[in-house]
């Protein structure tokens, strides 16, 4: 079967890293087909939409998506993007390597990323000339499709993250159908503020391993744990829906490097990793991960983990080792 | 002159680190008249109103009060108390000490967080069986008379915190207020999206000074802060209003050690310091500071921070080093 992979390498780095994990998803024996569109900055420069139609349609129909990264426009082409392939999650592990420095070196998370509303949802209003509200939205829905795909994901329990002592009617929703959901399913969950969350994950990050959170919470925590980690050079995640996915490296287009061929690609490639698993290929998939683990253990390596190497030295390593 | 100082011990530690550091205070040469009232679970448990009027009341007309620790009921409790003194800022400052073990040694940090509204001022809406709003709001002129404090308090610039990419007209407000009022001032500021800004406070800390941010970013990043630097024992705040403010550690009411005299008392004695410095009595404030500062580093410490020593200990060593 031939998986039809539409492939977006957006702004900046996007057009470099892209080509790794293409080049890497080619040297398998698994069948794909790409087809490439356009988005982002470079496009409204132009005086072009940054998310074209056609762009946004050639996701809407292919088996998965691979997004290289969003620049200025990133909210009018990444969020709708998610929203193309209908995802509800944003899966985001966040994991120590071998060879690489971390701040935490126990770090081994994965954050479920509600995908669809909070304050993403974007109703946003300027009632008068120095007031401007934002309208946050929380729904059962969101929450028990979050919590079904954390119940299959993390059997053995999991954490859910929340501010329900503010915000407690949101929140306080949220929270509470997770829980349900994950109740009905006998999997067990404790929960945190995310105030706390965010010192403990700094403090003893090994005492976490899933975390279920709403939308911006999200954001903000899995950035933090990239910090972690050492860095967005590796995080990589996947957007998924009830029948296709996208796949995007955590880190933005890095104008400051972008063009200089030095741009860490491990991030997009383990992005390319979980679009095998989630196009079941397993295999494929662990050999690419090993491959990447091998060349952070190994080297070379890109500057913003130490080393010297290109995006093209380290690509060849991980071809190497496949 | 005296200061008229009201004081709220609230829930747990509260009321084990506030006689701490009303000892501290007792023992300058500095006229106060504390008055006591009460505030908490434990008033909700004995079936009254967590936040009596009264002690409302006397937040409201008291020079300074200083807060121990709220519980289950802290929305209820220390944000209307917030409220009472007007304070429309709640600045936290989170740095290392010589002989305190911190993930990263060369943190030294202030946060400067909008005290009044964004999602705190806590419009929520249960809109249908399954669909629950929150209305954030955002003014000219709670962003503005953050940012003329912020240009008084570092005239040499600070960084402003935001989601502006995401929410537009919010914090896209929020940024320009304060940005407007800065460039008014002379003042020179950066901006920084704050996952972004989660990340590097992780990885490097050292490039960050003062921040200035939205009230719900405010609360998770200064979180994190805490753990940087080994958290939250060691954290004071004040909340400041145009006429009056209030004092407290940021820490909570710790009910799994409430009760055994083993509280560090150093985020609350700080925070006096900080009251100190509200009341016009620096050199009081500089004494606290300094005999706090000796005593993280030679000892008697907290089990928080690794030691052996009670609240007792500590503060005892703290009053013979003044
Ligand atoms: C670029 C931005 C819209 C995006 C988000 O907020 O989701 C980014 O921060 C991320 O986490 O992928
Ligand atoms: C207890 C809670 C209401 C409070 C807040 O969110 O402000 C706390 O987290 C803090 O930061 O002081």
């Amino acid at each position: 079967m031939t998986h039809e992979i539409a492939v977006i390498p957006g702004d900046g780095i996007g057009s470099e890293v892209i080509p790794a994990a293409i080049e890497v998803l080619e040297a398998l024996e698994v069948d794909f087909e790409f087809t490439e569109a356009e988005a982002g900055d470079h496009l409204l420069e132009a005086g072009r939409e940054p998310l074209p139609e056609a762009t946004e349609a050639l996701a809407a129909e292919a088996d998965a998506t691979l997004f290289g990264a969003a620049g200025e426009t990133a909210a009018d082409v990444i969020i709708p993007l998610r929203a193309a392939v209908d995802s509800f999650v944003n899966v985001r592990p966040a994991r120590t390597y071998p060879g690489v420095d971390a701040v935490k070196s126990e770090t081994d998370l994965v954050f479920l990323r509600e995908n669809t509303e909070g304050v993403y949802a974007g109703h946003e209003d300027d009632l008068s000339e120095n007031l401007s509200t934002l309208t946050r939205v929380v729904t059962d829905e969101a929450a028990e499709r979050l919590a079904e795909y954390a119940c299959e994901y993390a059997p053995e329990g999991f954490t859910i993250a929340h501010k329900a002592n503010v915000m407690r009617k949101t929140d306080g929703r949220f929270r509470d159908a997770v829980a349900r959901v994950a109740e009905e399913n006998d999997v067990e969950t404790d929960e945190v503020l995310i105030d706390a969350l965010a010192m403990h994950l700094v403090l003893r990050p090994e005492e976490y391993d899933v975390i279920v959170t709403p939308n911006l919470a999200g954001d903000v925590l899995s950035d933090l744990a990239a910090g972690l980690v050492g860095g967005l050079g590796l995080l990589p995640s996947a957007n998924v829906g009830p029948e296709r996915a996208l796949f995007e490296p955590v880190h933005g287009s890095a104008p400051d490097i972008a063009g200089e061929g030095i741009a860490n690609p491990s991030a997009t490639i383990l992005s390319a990793a979980m679009l095998l698993d989630y196009l079941a290929e397993p295999e494929a998939a662990e050999r690419v991960r090993t491959a990447v683990e091998a060349t952070l253990e190994a080297g070379p390596r890109t500057p913003d983990l130490g080393g010297e190497g290109t995006t093209e030295d380290v690509t060849r390593a991980i071809l190497s080792r496949l």
